[in-house]
């Protein structure tokens, strides 16, 4: 599979999410803009591609700051910061990522500005490898939950195309097929931007993980006919006591769940809890235009002109609505992650 | 506001509703073929308004009967009342008119075929007038639900579009609109086939009242931000027992308005209510092609090519989750609908 983003020969590779299925196109980014324009317009999305898109746009705005001045390199990397940090405010790993490269430019102040510049790319790459061992981790996590023969539905893509590869909800799903279950997952197509329809299916498809294509209304009923045996789904931030905020819908989903008696599990790597948020109603939410509703491929009118449209991308579930948190390090409940978080507190 | 559905100069005229809004175009059916051909391609839809338009497709194949004996004339209607009734499965209105016209018929045997195909275009154009009066008379009864300053949540289209004018549950919003209050709607955009963006919002604009355009998936939100006062919606068929089928996706809104404790009614008149259904599983639900979900306007595609999809163009919503039943004679719960059908058959 083609990887999401990738750094080679000092640029930063994209895979243009927004034309798949039907256009497979590698964006080149030589600047810090191209990568923000790609983030902000959907090119790559997903909370850990989008916090490793991030780490390499810094490393590649690095590569263009002509100072030797190790302060004045400083300051210029956290301008870089901030405009990386203002394309979308919701999912954590994007600030996450930007905190652990500007770590790396203050802990070696004492070095050349070469020597940093190195050690940015270095870490853009680490952040890189390591996203995909954790998603690999979590695979093996979540796998146990799932049996032979279950039904899965998701919602919106949280796979390889969501992270740097492997993917979380989709990365449990891949691990329980690797061990020789049989999964068949119901893709919700996830409006607005379709990344139920467009990635979930297509990647799925591509590893030869059988998959149903619904709306996101039919959710309530193929869980009522029986259907479904679990959900899960990916996250963006995870707030201190376990709310989740993730795409839009999601909540949705997990109130169906809970009244169907379905589990609802949310895989995210730890990098997504967020203990500075002490519920989930602290979570930024961001709105996107209305043409994200009104039309499809940015052309097709499917409303009224000038209609007015709501369109918050993400939404919270609150943790009583989460049976479990897959993460790289283990299966926890919501309350587990409130509790640990407490304890490591009064430490 | 154009008709949904004419008899004019002896031909059927229909508003195209696959091509709204971006399209205003009238479609004039000369026979009984292009009739049923409308009903199944969607340019017509809505329970209600499917029911006028099959009884004027049969007003219409009679003129075509050259018969004059009665009994070989009988033969030939009801053979095409078979061929519309096998259009759409799951709304019970297409079979009670062509029942109400397979009895002009047989009321009328010792008539020349002329006058009985004279009756017919009569008894076809009562049940258009009294489809607008039930509606304006179900706005009256449910308008009292909505209080000025209040905000609706519908699904799909149940309006003028889907009647032969003023609609079931937009009758009710436009009644409470009329009297002077202040309603604003959010218009579920209903997935696939968007009726909810392409004529609930066209329709309400048209009509200058307020609506916000959402995804199905923002539902649940909406309502926890606690923006939604009640939900009205339409019905294709509701069972002896008060189970409603209706567009796919009403029954999770009614799961959902129930958890946010909201309010949820239909509005439907009283030729929906099918006292041969002891219960919603025994309403056939129609089940429609993929590409439906996979395409937009038949062009944008928004899958991969031979995805698998399942597509059920209803669902049936239990009566335990249903407030009340707004009817042309008054709103009732649907525990008083089974006890209404159940002392009637015992009298």
């Amino acid at each position: 599979m083609i990887p999401t983003v990738e750094w080679k020969e000092g640029r930063v590779w994209l895979l243009d999410q927004s034309r798949l299925p039907g256009h497979t196109e590698l964006i080149e980014c030589a600047d810090v803009d191209a990568v923000a324009s790609a983030i902000q317009e959907l090119k790559v999305r997903g909370a850990p591609a989008i916090g490793v898109t991030a780490a390499m746009g810094v490393a590649l705005g690095a590569q263009s700051v002509f100072e030797t001045d190790v302060p004045a390199f400083e300051r210029k990397i956290l301008a870089i910061c901030d405009q990386l940090a203002a394309t979308r405010p919701t999912a954590v790993n994007l600030f996450w990522a930007l905190t652990r490269m500007k770590a790396v430019v203050r802990e070696n102040r004492a070095c050349t500005v070469a020597e940093i510049q190195s050690r940015l790319v270095q870490e853009a790459l680490a952040i890189q490898q390591q996203d995909i061992a954790m998603c690999k981790a979590m695979g093996q996590q979540g796998a146990v939950l799932i049996k032979d023969g279950q039904n899965v539905l998701t919602h919106c893509n949280a796979g390889a195309l969501a992270t740097a590869g492997y993917g979380t909800a989709l990365g449990v799903i891949r691990a329980a097929s690797e061990q020789g279950k049989q999964v068949h997952v119901f893709a919700n197509e996830t409006r607005p931007v379709l990344q139920g329809a467009r990635l979930t299916a297509w990647e799925l498809m591509e590893d030869g993980i059988p998959v149903t294509l619904i709306t996101d209304s039919m959710a309530a009923v193929v869980m009522r006919q029986g259907k479904i045996d679990l959900c899960v789904v990916g996250a963006d931030r995870i707030a201190a006591n376990g709310d989740v905020a993730n795409k839009i819908g999601t909540y949705g989903v997990a109130v169906l769940a809970k009244v169907h008696d379905v589990p609802f599990y949310v895989a995210a790597p730890s990098s997504t809890i967020d203990v500075s948020m002490p519920s989930g109603s602290a979570i930024p939410i961001e709105e996107r235009p209305g043409h994200e509703v009104t039309t499809i491929n940015g052309e097709a009118c499917i409303a009224p002109k000038n209609v007015d449209v709501y369109n918050p991308a993400f939404d919270v579930t609150p943790a009583e609505y989460v049976t479990g948190i897959i993460t790289e390090q283990g299966i926890v409940s919501p309350e587990q992650i409130a509790t640990r978080l407490r304890a490591r507190r009064t430490a």
